[in-house]
């Protein structure tokens, strides 16, 4: 088999998990060389995940890599820097959520990539999570008849990275960091077909507040042309670990789903263990240990079908354009955060990053 | 790649999982034919997965179809015939559960794999499934003191082929079908150095008598050497779909931890929709909308695992030794059925099958 | 004992609750007669429950049947009515959520029973549901931290009684009958130092727009001086029976917490059975088997209370002043989902009823 | 309300949830008078629940409290003593679980009770716990079908008083102690017309063997004449809280409900709080916070119930008879955890206290 050949931009969190999936479930890709910007840490990585190249240069790492795919697991702040120089130099692009800072970074490389016949693929997992997308599949049969409101929660006690907590490299807090995810999961379930047409959004900082100006706790209501509500809540407050769900409410039915408690074993232990789960914290007492936590949040899947799109010269099922509408929905966000207003779409404001729109107030 | 080939004997139930998982997750093994004895249904199977070659001739398959590796998803009955075939034809073997019918089959499989440097890989997928394997790797670590009991659970309503109602062909029912599953994962959990030293076991017909002679509900307790116990309910007499469980008790905690209803979506549909576990019956009202089933049960990894072994000439985690040990529990779990009596072990009865253990009484 | 003597108003599904609350749980108070608007049903209903008294006229039920309490179980547009007659009799009231329909009424109604010396006790059971007030108390004692986000749900698929789909009676749908739930139970969580300082909602026709003008699903935030949240969902379009359901988020932890499904026996019937739980519909499949249903939800500890605060002469922990409160946020949520706007507090339109200020716009 | 007079003799553990469901539920019950063995303790448990009386000697408090019933919650080895001075002081009896030590002690109470026109009045909660009582009803209705198997759970890390440690004044441990309680519920399960045909018990030392000469860890099987079995797993060494489960398997359905974990809160607290539930240990990190515990497991509608069949002169569902039947299936239990043999019903032996069959051996 011949390999579609992967370099991977990043060394965080998310850049192992990418490594995982690549490595476990798909052979058709080989990633072979990672960027990071410090060279120990980029040898570091490499020789952990036996990867032939690494580099501490962005654009050599894209350009002398001999890659066919560039995937970008980056701080959000250097999004668009990464994709300009992938599509310029002809790779398609993997690129992890959130798409960029904003709509005119957004555009600019839909626009590039479109001109440089790069696919520019973008990684909402939550389309590709197992149990979630066997719960769209059991709507889309009519399990729960017509869909009127949808909830995504994902909740923990914040990022490690030290990144995510600088606004200028991040553009934003949990709705950057998380709400982009119940945005376009809502989009996911509802279809090309369905519209929205209001943003209303509650944020606070609660828990962080000492580290970073951004938002640690959101609450975000959007409203489509269908009348449905989509309702996400997304948190960097919230202690004991991961909590990622999901409620269908139909007017035939409803489907909820978990996939980190509810799918976890319950384990008692008087000394501990090493891991329970994303951000657990303790592992005394009583804890919710999980597994395979990367399958059963969709990377590999993700992955796969990336890959699959470029060796057989597929349309993604969610692209840059997805990316740069989940990034209307979060500016409304943070406008109707600022302002205490519903805000209607479109809205395109022109900002350097989403947070303006709530800290400019 | 060169990938390892691999012919795969039965066209039921077992062997779409496993196709699946093949074609799903191991990229390393080709299937290159299946056998099934009507010809049409061969031949109806191979093209549904795409499989080049089909027979209907067991030792053709064996024998022409090129593979390195057969794969017996049969009958029980079938089972000591085909690998005595694959043996004689110098192909590493893959063997569903249970091993066989009885010792001397058992003995005879492995002796005669030795002869002819062929492993014999027993295919017990619960020391494969990942939840459970999370579970033995955090009490590996400790995390509940010293094992003290265990306690597995397979539940639903019966299988489907018929061949599991006739007893010359299966040798037994929820026992032989499902107690060989929790049995494997008591020693597994235990490790190697823990012996079982006696059986006691309940066996009953509740549902299906009208159907079969074979016990439709069981529980058995083995008692080790280290004091701990082992549970095992086992039952094609349970409605409502499939329940997977363990339950596992040491001096330091606990871990609960369950395949279907733990790691499914909790659906009400008042249409009902198209499937929602293994054997669940109606769909409309609640239901468990599992997914992944083949994953979350550790097909892939298991036989990952295996084509593994023998690209790179390991020795697999689990054997034929261990079927057979499997067996020997079996044999004094229905024998301890028919008698009333706790069985002590070693117990190694000369019978055709095992449930003459418990009928003949 | 001299017993409380109690006339209660009603004969709907409330009111056989409170009933049976009384008889099993509060001895210490004697229904003493029953007011219905069919003599027929007042009869049946009395002779049901073994109280000696029934009355078709509202008023000789207050006036003649010698009661120390008038327990008001009406429609919603009965409320003031009922209050009335009750406070000039000098007789003290325990009155069904939620308090009446406007702030006039309920102004009035309170400034009665204060003049004529009779206590005036808001029956919000949620202060009183055995789960949640341990929540309660845990949270108090400082197990979650600060909190800065509530959230409440209760979903079912409809009520029974014709009346509350008749806005004329009930002034409202889904918020009036369940949403005071949520507003009450933040109001009380956060305590009486705790002020509400917006309110903004979204509410639909979702399942019932054949029957009623009414919403039957509804989201309302409010925002409180300290910064946190209190989320309210409640609905009438949500199948399978009912959900109730808070989540409490502070700083230092996490509450989850579950009246219905929560609290049930998993049961798993081919055949059915008579009673699942409230609104449950077919209990054939999988349901959700509740127990103590009136006990779980607190009426028995709520009535006693009340009881108590007559026989003692004690404030009660939820009065008028608190049903006016939570009518104020309900005012305030309609007239945001009217208006699309975040509504500041205090709020105190002068409408006959709340839902006009949603069916106004 | 002419109030029956109640003494109850102990202040342990389980006094005070018996003190608490007749303050609390029975209103139509007075404790007029404590005992136990140290004045002081007497006294002060007397003060504390506001009861006139209090004893240090056991006659007196039975013939000089005004009593009409006794409730025995002493140490099993007191409970044949306590039971004769009852009787013939001519006063009714409520007694905790077990009986008593032996099938002598038993008989002779039971005929002491009858000669004196005494109810025996056997507290086995199970029977009245209103999840499982409601489990009941809708299996007496047909929602399962014919049971073929019940299961029963109890496991905790053991006891806080002393005495139970003490086999001289236990008679045995966790079977003693929990054991009798599934023994009791199967046979309430069943009814009265399916007898037990047989026993197989495991038991061992397994987390308190330097405190105690008495199994800590048990396992019964017993087999009734319709086919079915109940398995009753309980145990001291099960650590992180209380768990009560039970499970009833149907050729129509199934049931699952459990009292502790699955009634509960959950509560992640990063500081801890004052209590979660019955030996639940720490509560930092994940609890399960319980509320009405006593309500939950049934005391207040037992002793009610009790209360109403002595002012009523009903005949109470569980009696003396039951108690003997239940010390009869333990009996054979320590009798087969000894021989490791199946023993056969009846079974009747002669000995001083049951755990003697084990030990002995």
């Amino acid at each position: 088999m011949n390999q579609t050949k992967v370099t991977l931009l990043g060394a965080g969190f998310i850049a192992d998990i990418h490594l995982e999936s690549y490595r476990r479930f798909i052979p058709e890709a080989e990633v072979v060389a990672i960027y990071t910007r410090k060279p120990e840490k980029a040898e570091a990585m490499a020789k952990k995940h036996h990867i032939a190249g690494w580099f501490a240069d962005l654009d050599e790492a894209i350009e002398q890599s001999g890659c066919d795919v560039v995937d970008v697991c980056l701080p959000n702040f250097l999004h668009a820097r990464a994709v300009t120089a992938a599509a310029r130099a002809h790779k398609h692009v993997i690129i992890e959520k959130p798409l960029c800072m904003n709509l005119e970074e957004a555009g600019n490389m839909i626009d590039l990539c479109k001109a440089n016949h790069c696919k520019l693929m973008y990684a909402e997992e939550l389309c590709f999570a197992p149990k979630y997308e066997r719960v769209r599949r059991v709507v889309n049969e009519g399990a729960v008849g017509k869909i009127f409101q949808l909830r995504q929660c994902e909740k923990h006690s914040g990022p490690h990275s030290d990144w995510f907590y600088n606004i200028e490299q991040s553009g934003g807090g949990a709705v950057m960091d998380m709400g982009c995810h119940g945005l376009g999961w809502f989009r996911w379930m509802l279809g090309p077909n369905v519209k929205p047409v209001s943003v209303y959004a509650h944020m606070a900082s609660i828990y962080h507040s000492a580290r970073t100006k951004a938002e640690d706790n959101s609450l975000i209501i959007v409203e489509f042309d269908t009348g449905a509500i989509g309702v996400a809540e997304n948190s960097w407050a919230k202690q004991g670990g991961m909590d990622d769900r999901i409620e269908v409410y139909g007017t035939g039915g409803v489907v909820y789903a978990d996939l980190f408690v509810g799918n976890s074993a319950l384990t008692y232990s008087e000394k501990g263990y090493g891991y329970a789960m994303e951000k657990a914290g303790s592992t005394q007492g009583w804890s919710f240990t999980v597994f395979e936590e990367a399958f059963n949040q969709g990377y590999p899947h993700e992955l796969k079908h990336f890959i699959e799109c470029v060796r057989e010269d597929k349309q993604p099922v969610v692209t840059g354009e997805d990316g740069r509408a989940v990034m209307e929905l979060m500016l409304a966000a943070y406008e109707s955060a600022g302002t205490g207003r519903r805000v209607p779409l479109p809205f395109r404001p022109s900002v350097k990053k989403p947070i303006d729109l709530w800290l400019g107030r």
